[in-house]
């Protein structure tokens, strides 16, 4: 155990109950309580105005808190240090200028990769194996299967062509390894050296991945730059029978030319991401035929969240120590975050 | 490239297009009528007294064929020495006389169980993240999921538990390897070496693999002993919200069963396989909430049956050569053999 410093600053946590269950079971819960003399807990959602009144009266150095908590107000940059934040994007929660103004703000950062590459691994089995098609036939329609030679693909020893080199790419990798795959991959920000430590083949450009790609898995940024970045012309350089997953960002990929596209040359398809969320109810992605769909819920799964909420009791460790902190978002990720 | 012998036998080949396609592609066609001056290829399907007349007429030592070939004649015993079957069961095409009387039989082995591992894991993962239910939901019922708590599980940390530690266990454990399962398995035939090797622990009995499964994988042989031994006492010991998976024999699963305690203990389920195939219209599994469905296609793909192809070249070759043959089916294998 660590010591506790001698002046220990002022905690205001807010979560609603689910959150608290997911990301501050018991155990957590005791060890953060444990750390501060002086915390408020207090129940999520709040009103506007009652989330004003409570920040001015107590005035924290630091906030730990989930999705439903409202918008911090610029005033909060008097007395406010750490926004130590249990999820993902920050942006609804912290206005610009208070990073701007010194306040060091934490996520849940790549502790989530290996759970939204597991959801990657699964479309891409799904796909191959046609499982959204089997689900319906199966469930709805009272099928089965004619003859022996179904139309069904195996992933060990296909080529697995990555677009985005970061860390859900990297967990994909280690998850990966065991099928034997041919992996490249299409990053120009990432270093070669990178590539020669995962063994993954770099390529040029996105016109050499998607013409080798058995299996394509979009995971792309999604900064402005990179809108409908994934159209026609690309996806008509899939092979036929190919594989195409999208678990990164929805605005990348056109989707219209997925739609058409997939249908003329076979391809399987998985998504979790979509340019429209909630996918609208006559999306014609509903309607294809070889398609695994998932609404968005790659991310952290309920039981790992757990991991998140011991970051940031590491975090807050880190802090109270004057130790750097993990996942500290200066103003260059908080303007490339989507 | 191994010489011939002086001698060569007659090889009888059945197969038809599609198998063909499948089983021997070009090149491994051309590596066998390389190995071969007499060599017969005959189109599949076959009438019966078709089949016996060719077989009268041929006379052949050697058959190599797949699904579609008729039943051997008890005849056949007096030419044919060597049944090379590309597939899995041999018991509908060779009758147990033609083996009691020395012919020798193999099949395709252990060679599939990779793709059944991979089909076994992918009906985990789809268990976990409930994906029978979203492909409905999303492609038939233009839903979405509702808030951020979906109902949805990682596999990362969990325990699995194996009914069952033959060769598509334990190609399933290098493929449940990157997730850090804790893995047990149930298996009394299977020494404690192997157990210890795998870093797998032993359960004594059934009652304890299934108390201590978060996730559940049924592939215990299909043996008339094994009838309905997965019943109600048995899945009401999985822990709530467990996942159960069987990707071995539908007939060792007490369905009804299944489908009262998965509702009660809100079970995953994931099939692939049932007491009755095809799966009737009616059955109730069809209509269960938490369940992904698939029509027995755990076996190897399409796209992977030419490594059953690529086996039957070594094995004729070993054949030739008076080599020990793989995967030789005696008396015991056939009356295990489901």
């Amino acid at each position: 155990m660590t010591q506790k410093p001698t002046s220990l600053p002022a905690i205001l946590v807010v979560m609603t109950e689910q959150e608290k269950v997911e990301f501050m079971p018991p155990d957590l819960e005791a060890r953060l309580r444990g750390m501060f003399a002086d915390l408020t807990w207090v129940e999520a959602p709040l009103e506007e105005d009652q989330w004003h009144k409570l920040l001015d009266q107590k005035r924290p150095e630091i906030l730990l808190c989930a999705w439903e908590t409202p918008p911090l107000p610029l005033s909060a940059g008097e007395y406010l240090k750490f926004c130590c934040f249990l999820c993902g994007s920050v942006r609804k929660l912290v206005p610009r200028e208070l990073v701007e103004g010194g306040l060091k703000v934490t996520n849940w950062g790549a502790i989530v990769s290996n759970t939204v590459a597991e959801c990657s691994l699964l479309l891409i089995l799904c796909a191959l194996r046609r499982v959204g098609n089997w689900s319906v036939a199966m469930r709805r329609d009272g099928k089965w299967k004619s003859g022996r030679h179904p139309d069904t693909l195996s992933l060990f020893g296909r080529r697995v062509a990555l677009h985005g080199l970061g860390s859900i790419s990297r967990e994909l990798v280690k998850l990966l390894k065991p099928f034997n795959v041919q992996l490249s991959a299409y990053s120009p920000s990432v270093p070669d050296e990178t590539f020669q430590e995962l063994n993954i083949r770099r390529c040029e450009s996105l016109e050499d991945l998607f013409s080798t790609a058995d299996v394509l898995v979009e995971l792309a940024p999604g900064k402005p730059a990179n809108h409908h970045l994934v159209g026609e012309d690309l996806l008509k350089l899939l092979p036929e029978q190919a594989v195409f997953v999208n678990l990164g960002r929805g605005m990348v990929v056109d989707e219209a030319a997925l739609a058409r596209v997939s249908q003329q040359r076979g391809l399987h398809i998985g998504l979790d991401v979509y340019q429209d969320e909630p996918l609208p109810v006559d999306s014609p992605l509903r309607g294809l035929d070889n398609i695994t769909l998932l609404p968005h819920l790659g991310g952290p799964t309920p039981d790992r969240r757990r991991d998140c909420g011991e970051l940031c009791l590491e975090n807050l460790e880190n802090y109270l120590h004057d130790k750097p902190l993990i996942n500290l978002i200066d103003l260059g990720i908080y303007d490339r975050a989507t």
